[in-house]
């Protein structure tokens, strides 16, 4: 009997580990796999387009502003095509107009109607997947999101064409709000052949996967499961000037809510650590726009507002310690350039001076004034320019893109170096431009010291951080009081919802219409009851809406229904 | 020895049960609850949802085009009030425009602003949940797709309006083609207090779950995770007249491919089988707007077409037995009403036969029509219209709704009677027309048989199931020859996704522009080189485009950079 018993025990533990093994497994799979168990069969990647073929479901009522979801896209280096395989029943297109070669699908990185960051893509059958997929074709499970970064060397283009959007559309994708800044599980796949840039390991933040990067000519075909492609343009607010001259968005509608999330959600990831305490930093260059008299600026800095100043540039400093030392400043001053960019780390109350070299109009050169100046962000700005070409220092002999103009006609350069200011131009490679952006300035530092004493005293009168608005709804019980009483006795109560808002004195808009006419009055109230009486006729029907608003003048919606009230018949005498 | 093999055994054998118990259950939770992982702390739904907040992300520009996702959205039926809590770091909202009260922030049922079936939701602070949200409330984890059925005891409001809308928007959110028919993962929600109607059964074939009905002060509190909101309008060909007359939608772009694969999909679920094949179907009407001689009708249409004639009514026969018959049909002939929506169902080749009561114009209601002439539908369409008021049999003492006009003026009484068409009007309850539109029909046979037997007989001109337009790339490899000879010698190299296109001819447009000119010279060409000369001049730079077309016209795209070429000098002598 005890035989028995060890045989039967043994192979009971057998089989409950062998058990407990293949469900290991299982689980292990449906928490990190995602590609549908069908393809667990062992089907090759061409097999299963051959089957399902491409979708796609595009919103957005043209290129600039469409984004699209695609299941089962192809990129082929040999072609360098996304391509899209058509299948009789497996097929679904939506959102994708007819003219989606004129100029693009869809803008594949951030800057609108870049004729040089299109996206489409090409048709074929799904029958043909065999022939243009290869064995070695890698299927991306999941879910991807492609795109394109647009300048990936540029801080500046880094973080406003790329990251802010980045961090936008994963939230849309996945779903998830601020209160939980884990990172994405969402494969990111940067298109267009460039190589990971300086900058690459701010990309690699958002996402558990490393990245994708898809190469013409390069690598085998690979397949996307589920794939997003192009970002969200929400939160871009500056225009390079390829069309027309840079300058803010026009009715862009950003505010510190699409910026500051994204810039928190990037210092968890990068382990920055906020150092000083409401301390001056100079944002410095070392190899071009100088700020050539730097030591005495940090030094008078330091003297007036009696606190540190660290001079910091990307040469000599890591980029985590600047942002580290940029989330508690009190005080940043800076040449205009993509250095700048990290004002988005600043925080609220900082004060930014951004210093212009001779010839520069600050008005005319705004990414880092409107940045600062979004809704919310309660940064105060200053600009200073050099107007006094004696502590200018230009390079003529510079090559052409660092600001040289010696290669230009001797006219033009005569031209150039007589004009007292750079004239409107578009993007990216004016000579003028160039030739004085890259000047180096002796700065007026009592003028530049006088600016920030400015900045500084005035912080106070900044507005608390911007609220989204939140509206009062429809009141309610709204009724005519049927008495015998002359006029119209209306009374209602308060939308159900402003209890649970903040607090705010309300008041309510009252419009009366007779009933045939296109006339009305329209009254304000801060009561819930009234008798109107005004302007009324006698034994007329009206037509009667009531709206709350509260303090910020945010109205909520007119009863749906118009209320229908008669009045009687008044007395004839007063 | 033996007692301690038998207790660590027996240990061992309790610690795998209870661990793959647990495992079983952990498998069990990732593959079918899909509520974050943290909500399984047993919180309250109403501390989840202050800690959170709501978020909400919408695409479309205005209440039309707009659909919304949201996180944390809850219905409070004390208020019937969709509500959004506000979460100072939580909340996230995007494209919400500002004027979401004017008229509201989407339609909740598919038909376009209708201001019966508005969308929107009431602010608060997710600071008060806990005030809002009892003990009771439920939590909806999982994706819900919540919206309105606009009329759901009416077949081809059923069809039209809700049921191809919502095949179409369950697989944009579970992007799933047509070839995986199983059901949709996805929650629906109802909203709008309206019972469950007669075809309930139609919906609830959409979903592994049973839907849910939201009522106002019914029931308690309920919160989504993850709700989108709104239906697709993709699929709608037909305006119902609200605000203007009915007909078409104007641009609209449906297909039978917005069609079809959704009566499939619906054949599948409702397990129907075809049944008969090649018969005519008489759809009947047995309790107003009769056929009166549909028996002599059956018997006739059966002699000439040599078919088996079914003449089947709701009210006798299971839908799902008219949706079998129909999905092999060769005829179907029925008076307009929404029976006729059935004609979803109907296979290509078919004939649909509308027939029409005295005074009622067949070009004015036209949602029969305008669906089996959909592209691809491939159904032959033919109308009679009763011109011979002694075949017609009018109801003017039926109640109003039915048709009844005893109960107007007598003047307008008299009117209608000697009016001999009902003129255009706006939907849904002109009297005419109803007085017209319920009369019953002596139906004219002969004419009825020759309009089918012509219908029958032109089935063959119908074109090929209408298949998406597949477009060329551009072409490669696009030289000019810069040989000594006249002119300019172009060739290229055929786009490379032609060869995985259906076979086609190629030809290839040609654009000649001279640099610096506004004026081009077009050319169609049929081979891969030409050698232009005519209308060129010697010596002079030209801007060269090509692009492919297929034999459809569907034409690629043109290079993006333009090909310059300087013509060489011609020679003096022809």
């Amino acid at each position: 009997m005890q035989h028995w018993y060890v045989v039967v025990s043994v192979l009971v533990i057998a089989v409950l580990v062998a058990n407990y093994v293949q469900l290991q497994h299982r689980l292990h799979r449906c928490l990190h796999e995602t590609v549908p168990r069908r393809d667990q069969r062992n089907l090759s990647v061409a097999v299963l387009v051959k089957e399902q073929g491409s979708s796609v479901w595009c919103r957005g009522s043209d290129h600039t502003s469409r984004l699209c979801r695609f299941t089962n896209l192809c990129y082929l280096p040999q072609h360098d095509a996304f391509t899209f395989f058509h299948h009789p029943k497996g097929t679904v297109i939506r959102g994708v107009p007819i003219d989606r070669f004129d100029p693009a699908l869809l803008d594949m990185s951030t800057v609108a109607n870049h004729s040089g960051q299109y996206f489409n893509y090409a048709d074929v059958l799904a029958m043909t997947a065999e022939q243009l997929l290869g064995a070695s074709t890698r299927l991306v499970g999941g879910t991807s999101l492609i795109f394109r970064r647009f300048h990936p060397d540029n801080l500046m283009h880094v973080l406003h064409d790329d990251l802010l959007p980045l961090y936008d559309t994963l939230r849309m994708i996945t779903r998830r709000g601020d209160a939980d800044r884990t990172t994405y599980d969402v494969q990111l796949v940067m298109s267009g052949g460039r190589e990971p840039g300086e900058f690459q390991r701010l990309y690699d933040m958002f996402s558990t996967h490393k990245p994708i990067y898809l190469s013409p000519l390069h690598g085998t075909a690979i397949c996307f499961a589920d794939a997003y492609v192009g970002l969200s343009k929400d939160t871009r607010w500056y225009d390079y000037g390829f069309h027309k001259t840079q300058g803010p968005i026009k009715g862009h509608e950003v505010t510190a809510e699409h910026v500051r999330p994204a810039a928190e959600f990037l210092k968890i990831r990068l382990d920055v650590v906020a150092l000083g305490d409401k301390e001056a930093v100079i944002l410095s260059r070392r190899h071009n726009r100088l700020i050539v008299n730097e030591a005495e600026l940090s030094v008078e800095l330091a003297a007036m507002l009696n606190v540190r100043v660290r001079t910091l540039s990307l040469e000599e400093t890591s980029l985590e310690e600047i942002i580290g030392r940029l989330s508690r400043a009190a005080v940043v001053v800076g040449m205009h350039g993509s250095l700048l960019a990290l004002a988005v780390f600043l925080p609220p109350g900082a004060v930014l001076v951004e210093l212009f070299p001779y010839a520069v109009n600050p008005d005319h050169y705004t990414p880092y004034r409107t940045l600062v100046n979004l809704p919310g962000m309660a940064v105060t700005y200053r600009a200073w320019r050099n107007m006094d070409p004696t502590r200018n220092i230009a390079h003529p002999s510079a090559p052409p893109e660092l600001g040289g103009i010696s290669h230009l006609d001797p006219d033009e350069q005569d031209r150039i170096l007589h004009s007292p200011e750079v004239p409107l131009h578009l993007c990216c490679s004016d000579p003028e431009w160039l030739f004085r952006i890259y000047q180096d300035t002796v700065v007026d530092i009592p003028a530049v010291l006088a600016l920030t004493r400015d900045a500084v005293d005035q912080r106070h009168v900044f507005p608390s951080r911007s609220q989204p608005q939140l509206f009062p709804t429809e009141v309610r019980q709204l009724v005519c009081d049927q008495s015998d009483e002359a006029g119209l006795s209306v009374s209602w109560a308060p939308p159900w919802n402003v209890d649970f808002l903040p607090a705010t004195y309300l008041k309510y808009e009252v419009w009366i219409q007779e009933d045939g006419s296109d006339d009305y009055t329209a009254w304000i109230l801060f009561r819930t009851s009234h008798r109107f009486v005004e302007g009324l006729k006698s034994n007329t029907p009206y037509l009667i809406w009531v709206r709350c608003l509260t303090t910020d003048e945010m109205p909520g919606p007119f009863n749906k229904a118009a209320l229908r009230c008669r009045t009687k018949q008044f007395d004839t005498q007063s």
